[in-house]
């Protein structure tokens, strides 16, 4: 069998700082490529981030990409100020990572997406933990990559749980309900890891003392990364045990679907004022035979949180 | 094994009389009581609807009880239009069966709930297909049988699907919000049969001239009765293809569960003005270890249809 590759679309934020180190730690995948999105902070600190995250990590082999910097309905985005709260100004926690040697790549984003589910086809896994505007862009600049990706697992959405920016509405789907909607109705066989199991899915500062005592460099900047992120949640009131691991849950299950029991759904996003990023069956296709969505609905949070752990705590080593 | 003990909680309209001909005919259980309640039509209309019922089908011996005419915030209770048209004026689709030769009993409804859950206890199975009026206030009068009453399955509310009073609410949780929140969050065990499968679970006319081919008054009333509700979704644009088997899908959920997939979650109703009647995992509780709800997400409405067109067509013969 093919060694899977996969394509991380960030918007380059702690918990997607955390993703591409499980996505660089797990054995079983190639990480090929970041595309960069915008929401935890603005595209070109997304893009920059990973660049310098990738270089901390010893990864300089893996091209980091700008995708589009606005919604599908906007053509401007200004960060959020509880982005800025939740993920610092400058994306990771406040934390000064040296500037990375490297430069983005010329390739715009949305092109190295198409071009890279022609090549990998099947064993292509897409994982999208920020808004949805860049792969909506690629379905629609070439439609045949719906029936190519072989596997689309994004982080976002809320189904079963309220969201976290409204009642209804979970961050990345808040930030382009309507590309989130062609995307879900589209015909690609994706994963949702939203909300439902996040935030079942928490991590603390037992764990990222663990990294600090490996006295490492690597370890003491994710240390200081995520707890900034930890400190958040306390402070803001989301969660007083720990942080939700929303992005790395995302790889986890795309590369391992067996951490969630899912449910198979045809899914819809309401932009409507009164439900605006509501994810949610769409009634008029409940009955169609088939289904192109599996809703992660509960989480195995020990097991994953023991291969987190395992995965993350050797690359920081 | 004790025979389990079946109390229906109806505001009997249409499907809650196909609800009555399931308990039935079911070879499990005992019908021992009828509460009644509002909703698709009012009370009295539902009270009387049921004696009607009872003694078409020879159940001459099922005490009918008056239970809450009005829900816990309001005073006063009056038929939406949509109901009316969906079910009738009389709520039975303009069906005109003999008047019942028995009344109503004495006792309240809310009383005879209490009696039965101590009387009964494990093997109490409590069905409300209207709303959670009548539970909610036999739980505030005594907030034991919480840990008394052995099943509780209730058809109402919309999880992964929208709801059809608005994008959020479903009929019979919308019409007493509040009770059915304190009902969620009580210490019942509670399966929620809602509109994630009722709407998969379609009854077509091809079915009821099954009943009316049968020659008898039962089978004809039946036919006549379910017709108007088929016409109905046809005309509103609810399905083209047929009705929904909302109550008695509940009763078949509660003697076999096996008909459904669920998931296990700590739900809440919530009521505000935006979103007024929303069955949701409550997140403030997303994380305790233990969960009170089981949520059906998926119906094998094959098998369940099966076992229904058997019991039924047995019954009116």
């Amino acid at each position: 069998m093919a060694t899977k590759k996969m394509i991380l679309d960030l918007d380059t934020g702690v918990d997607d700082a955390l993703a591409i180190a499980y996505a660089l730690a797990a054995p079983d995948v190639d990480l090929i490529g970041i595309v960069s999105s915008y929401g935890n902070c603005l595209i070109e600190q997304a893009g920059a981030n990973s660049l310098k995250l990738l270089e901390l990590l010893g990864a300089t082999d893996v091209p980091v990409y700008l995708g589009l910097g606005h919604s599908s309905t906007t053509d401007h985005f200004d960060v959020m100020q509880v982005s800025k709260d939740i993920h610092g100004n400058n994306g990771i926690g406040e934390v000064e990572l040296p500037p990375a040697k490297r430069a983005l790549e010329a390739a715009a984003g949305v092109d190295f997406i198409i071009e890279a589910a022609h090549k990998y086809a099947e064993n292509l896994i897409f994982v999208p933990t920020g808004p949805m505007t860049n792969l909506d862009a690629a379905l629609a600049k070439d439609p045949e990559i719906a029936n190519l990706i072989g596997n689309v697992t994004f982080m976002g959405g809320a189904l079963t749980v309220e969201g976290n920016v409204t009642p209804f509405a979970e961050a990345n789907i808040n930030q382009d309900p309507q590309a989130a909607d062609r995307v879900l109705r589209s015909a690609l066989q994706i994963t949702m890891v939203g909300l439902d199991v996040t935030l079942r899915t928490l991590l603390t500062k037992q764990e990222t003392q663990t990294w600090r005592n490996l006295g490492t460099a690597t370890g003491k900047a994710y240390a200081d990364i995520t707890d900034f992120y930890i400190d958040a949640y306390y402070n803001l009131g989301i969660d007083k045990t720990g942080c939700a691991l929303h992005d790395p849950l995302a790889v986890g299950v795309a590369l391992d679907p067996s951490f969630v029991k899912t449910i198979d759904l045809n899914m819809k996003v309401t932009s409507d004022d009164n439900n605006y990023g509501r994810t949610i069956g769409d009634n008029a296709r409940l009955n169609e035979p088939t289904t192109n969505v599996k809703v992660a609905v509960d989480v195995d949070k020990d097991r994953y949180l023991g291969v987190f752990m395992d995965y993350l705590t050797k690359l920081f080593k």
